[in-house]
C-alpha cells in the first residue's frame, strides 16, 4: 500500500507533509485573526507589525476576549516556550521576536518555559547530562533576544519544579489517560514521564495567577503545532480557579531545504545561532529555491518565490519592509534577479544578525540570573 | 452471575477477599523469611522481634543480599512510607514500630515518604487543602512513634519535589503505560498524574546514593501490597545506576470488625491514633471476635482465636510475650476465658498505648524540622 508523504501530520513533537493552514484552523478549532481583531491590536499597540500583516501569526483562541480585559484593566502575561532538544535555529526565534513586540506593546511579563523534561521524556537518545546541558545553551539563546530582564522569567522544568509541581498535581487530577491519548495520540509505548508531561506544559498558564493569589488573563504566542498541549490547559482551566489561556498561533518557519519546518535534526535546513557566519553564509548559497535550472531559462520564464526558502526567509524576518519584500518578488517573478543574486543580499543580513545575536549570547553568560524564575521564589504565597 | 466475594485482591490500592499469603509469595515472586535468614539477622541484632518470629513480617526481596553486604561494611539505608488519605491507626504502626527497631538494631538511616501526591490523584474527593492537612496529621504520627531525629528523614512529594524530580524524571522514562498497566491494572480512565505516580515511588530508593553520590543498599518494611510499586524500582535500579532496592514484608494487620485489613474508610473497624481513649476503649469493646453466642456455650466449647480481632491485636503488637499469648490462646480455646474477659485485659493497654503516643504526638508539633528531608537540601551534590 503506498502512503502519501505528502499527508499532513501536526502534533507537538512532529510536523510533516504540506500544511494546510485553512484545515487546522477547522480541525483545532482556532480562530482565523481577521482585520476587525488585527485593528483592535494594532489601536493599542499604536504600531503594525509585519508578522500580522503578513498573516505568520494567523490563527489564536480567546485573543478579542484577552484584549477586551486588557481594555478594561485586567493585564494579561504572556507565556511562550522551547523545548531544549538541541541548538536554537533561527525558526525558533521568529517567535521570539513578535513575543518581545507583543511585550513591550503591552508592557507585560513573560513567562518563558524550557521543557527539559518532555525533551528528555521524547527524546529516548537524550541522556539527563545532555538535556540540562541544551537547557542553559538554548536560555542563553532566550535572553540575547533582548527581552526586558525585569519582566521576564525563564522557568526551566527540572530545576524549578519546586515552583511548578503544586499546580501540575492539580492540573494532571482532571486529565485522564484516555483524554492525553486522544489529545495526543499517545502510544502504550509511550513512557510514564511522557505522559504526565502535558501537565507540566499546562502550569506556565497558571503560574502567575498562583504566585500573587489573583486571577490573572494569559496569552500565548507559540506555533499552532502546540495548540494540542493548551486544549488541555483550558479544559482544566476553569475547574482550578484560572482563566483558559488564550493563544496567539503562527505559521512554521520553513527551512533553508524543501519542504517541512526547520529541523534540528537536519542540520543544513537550518541556519543555527552558534553556526559562524561563514557556515550560516555557505548554508545560504545551498539553500533550495524556486529558480530555473539555467540562467537563461529564468530570465526568460522567472522563478517561483512561492516555494523559495531564501524568500521565505524575507517574509518571515530578514525583510520586514513591504516595499522592498514586494520589489524582491516582482524582480523574482520577472526574471530580472537570479537566485545567487538573490541570496547576496541575504547572506549579509543573516550574517549581521548572528553577530549581533552571538553578542548578545556571549553576555548573557553573565546575565542568567537577571531572568531566571527563581526570583520567584520568595514571593510565592503559601 | 454470582461472583465469589472472596476472591483475593491484593493492590497498592485495594486489599480484600481472602489473604492466601503463600499465593502470594508465589505470585509475586518474593521470598519466604526462612530459619537460615531469621538466624542470620538475629545474629547481627543480637535480639530476636515477636512480628519475625510470628512471621507477621514474612516475605522479602534480596534480603540475604542486603545483610551480607552489611557484613562486608557496606551499610543499607531503610525506606518506608505512608499514603496520607486519612488519619493514622494503630494499624498503621505496626510495620513503623517493627521499623524502628530495625532502624536501631542496624544504626542506620531511615527514609520516610508521605506520598501525598499519589493521595491527591487515587482519591478522587480528596482535595488539595486536605490532603496537606493529612500530610501534616500523619507526619506527628510518624514522629511520635519514636525514630532518632537524627538518622529519620520525612519525605513529603509534593513539599519537597525539588529533592525529587531528578531522580522521578530519569525513572519515569525507563516505565512505559504498557508496563505500569500490566503491574497495577490501570484503566484508560486513571488520570495522567497516577500513572506517573510510580516514578515518585521509587525515588527514595535512590535518593540517598544521589545526594552523596554513592551506590548505597536500600531495605524496604512494607505491608506486600506495596510490593508492585518496587518491582518497577526494581526493574530500572540498576539501568540508572543504582543498587535494586531490598524488601522485608508485612501481614495486613486486620481491624477490629470481620474480615479484610484496618481501614480507614470504616472507622469502627479501626482504632485511629487520634481516638480518646474512652473511644478506643468503646471500639475494643464492641469488636469482632471468635466467641460463642451464649457464655454457657462458650464455657463447654471454648472460643476460636484464629477469627478473634482481639487475638489479632494481641498477636500483631499488644502481646509480643510468646508465654502471655499462649496462655490466652490455650484459655480461650478451653472455654476458660470469655471474651468480655479478654477484652478488658487488651483495653487498657491500647488506651495506655494511645495515651503514651498522644503525648508524643503532642510534642512533634514543635519536632517537625528535626525530622524534615529537607534538612537535606544542603547536601545535594549537583
Amino acid at each position: 500500500m503506498s502512503k502519501d508523504n505528502d499527508e499532513m501530520v501536526v502534533t507537538p513533537w512532529e510536523v510533516k507533509g504540506k500544511i494546510d493552514y485553512d484545515r487546522l484552523i477547522e480541525e483545532f478549532g482556532t480562530q482565523r485573526i481577521d482585520k476587525k481583531l488585527l485593528d483592535r491590536i494594532y489601536k493599542i499597540t499604536g504600531e503594525k507589525h509585519f508578522m500580522l500583516d503578513r498573516e505568520l501569526f494567523f490563527s489564536h483562541r480567546d485573543l478579542d476576549w484577552a484584549l477586551k480585559e486588557y481594555e478594561k484593566g485586567n493585564r494579561f502575561i504572556i507565556y511562550t516556550g522551547r523545548g531544549p532538544s538541541g541548538n536554537v535555529h533561527i525558526g525558533h526565534l521568529v517567535p521570539w521576536i513578535f513575543t518581545k513586540w507583543w511585550q513591550e506593546k503591552f508592557d507585560t511579563r513573560l513567562y518563558f518555559q524550557l521543557t527539559n523534561d518532555e525533551k528528555f521524556w521524547f527524546d529516548q537518545d537524550l541522556t539527563f547530562d545532555k538535556v540540562k546541558q541544551l537547557t542553559y545553551d538554548n536560555a542563553l539563546d532566550v535572553i540575547a533576544v533582548g527581552f526586558e530582564p525585569e519582566n521576564t522569567f525563564i522557568i526551566q522544568d527540572i530545576e524549578h519544579i519546586d515552583m511548578m509541581y503544586e499546580i501540575a498535581v492539580q492540573v494532571a487530577k482532571k486529565v485522564t489517560f484516555s483524554t492525553a491519548r486522544a489529545v495526543f495520540g499517545f502510544e502504550n509505548s509511550m513512557n510514564i514521564g511522557g505522559i504526565f508531561y502535558p501537565s507540566m506544559q499546562a502550569v506556565p498558564a497558571f503560574l502567575h495567577s498562583w504566585i500573587y493569589g489573583k486571577k490573572t488573563p494569559c496569552i500565548i504566542p507559540c506555533a499552532i503545532d502546540q495548540d494540542p498541549h493548551w486544549r488541555i490547559t483550558r479544559d482544566v482551566a476553569e475547574k482550578l480557579g484560572y482563566y483558559k489561556p488564550a493563544s496567539i498561533q503562527n505559521k512554521f518557519v520553513p527551512g533553508l531545504q524543501e519542504g517541512g519546518k526547520m529541523s534540528s535534526s537536519n542540520p543544513m535546513s537550518a541556519v543555527y545561532t552558534t553556526d559562524t557566519p561563514k557556515m550560516a553564509r555557505k548554508k545560504v548559497m545551498a539553500a533550495f529555491t524556486g529558480g530555473r535550472d539555467t540562467a537563461d531559462e529564468q530570465r526568460k520564464l522567472g522563478a517561483n518565490p512561492d516555494i523559495c526558502s531564501v524568500f521565505k526567509y524575507y517574509n518571515f524576518i530578514f525583510m520586514p519592509d513591504d516595499k522592498e519584500l514586494a520589489d524582491i518578488e516582482k524582480k523574482c517573478r520577472g526574471g530580472e534577479m537570479l537566485c545567487g543574486e538573490c541570496k547576496q543580499i541575504l547572506a549579509p543580513r543573516i550574517m549581521k544578525f548572528l553577530e549581533e545575536h552571538q553578542e548578545r549570547r556571549e553576555e548573557a553568560k553573565e546575565r542568567l540570573h537577571e531572568f531566571s524564575a527563581a526570583r520567584l521564589r520568595d514571593e510565592i504565597r503559601r
